[in-house]
């Protein structure tokens, strides 16, 4: 269901919004977006989703303030989705839902995002993944370190849900924040970026 | 010439790119956007413009991977155009261009774009705003908290040059990067994000 740009049918046509998770109104990028502003809210963290890039083909300048696209396209994303502050720290971290039970496939991320998170580390920053399993209901935080090193010790295309389970964090499901993901950096320290074991 | 979303008339219509600089190619965006990539292949900084938030109204599915828009708006963006991460630290910017040749009016700059920069300074991050004068052909940068010291002290709704060149720092014009701002980052000592005098 990845579109160009990451964007999701529902996103855009708002009457086929039809959701896959049972007892579920949110997906995972509306639930990130609600904690965001939770984390704002409270002066946490200023931690913003990136626009979905779309390249503009064709436009009418109606005015100055009214201009109205009538031909683009997704493209790309450069980087991440979302990146920010946290503790005088740079955050990015890409987030991504799998109805598969079992394994996160690889290909749901961009090669380009993957060396984006690694450089991200490599230059002090606090880089990870969120994995939400849609049918468990469970959503994980995997940070890069250990998703570089899966990715080098393995030849397969997908991280099977026990690497989560052993080397991620899971994201307990909440009210408020929805998806207190830095509740976790905060239990791990915060500032080491990796599993502590 | 500010069209919503900071888009420009020549950022979509090519046939209409008509430059008001003389001698010059490429305007402040254009500049930053290869500045950045040159920092980024020196492995130097990893500093991205954020894409222009577009909001999608009607697309035709195609394919998956084929989504053509067909009625699309620019929205006013929520953050700042630039952020990314130079020695550890989190980086923050916005940069504008103006034609008056003697102060750079605050309308330029979006209200909650000015609190966004307080924030990530308030938060241990680096922020500023570059703003070129283009019939001057100069550019300097000025850090979030001399701007914010103007915005308080002043009823004025635009900078005087002179306020630039006294608190802020001259960007001189290179060939390559083209807009080295981290150099004046550099040269303060990076981490105190303020005017050292």
């Amino acid at each position: 269901m990845n579109y160009p740009g990451g964007i999701k049918h529902n996103n855009i046509s708002k009457t086929s919004q039809s959701t896959n998770y049972a007892n579920r109104g949110m997906n995972l990028e509306e639930e990130l977006n609600i904690t965001n502003k939770y984390y704002r809210d409270l002066d946490k963290a200023i931690i913003y989703k990136k626009p979905t890039p779309i390249k503009v083909a064709k436009a009418n300048f109606i005015s100055r303030q009214n201009v109205k696209i009538t031909e683009a396209y997704f493209e790309m994303p450069s980087t991440t989705d979302y990146n920010g502050i946290y503790n005088g720290k740079y955050i990015d971290f890409e987030a991504k839902e799998t109805t598969s039970s079992t394994s996160f496939p690889l290909s749901n991320i961009h090669k380009h995002q993957l060396t984006h998170l690694k450089k991200v580390f490599d230059h002090g920053g606090i880089s990870f993944i969120i994995v939400r399993f849609t049918h468990l209901n469970e959503t994980y935080l995997l940070f890069e370190k250990e998703l570089d090193s899966f990715i080098n010790s393995n030849k397969r295309k997908s991280i099977p849900i026990e690497y989560f389970k052993e080397k991620g964090y899971i994201i307990k499901d909440k009210f408020n924040p929805r998806v207190d993901y830095l509740e976790i950096i905060d239990n791990i320290g915060g500032i080491d970026n990796e599993k502590r074991n």
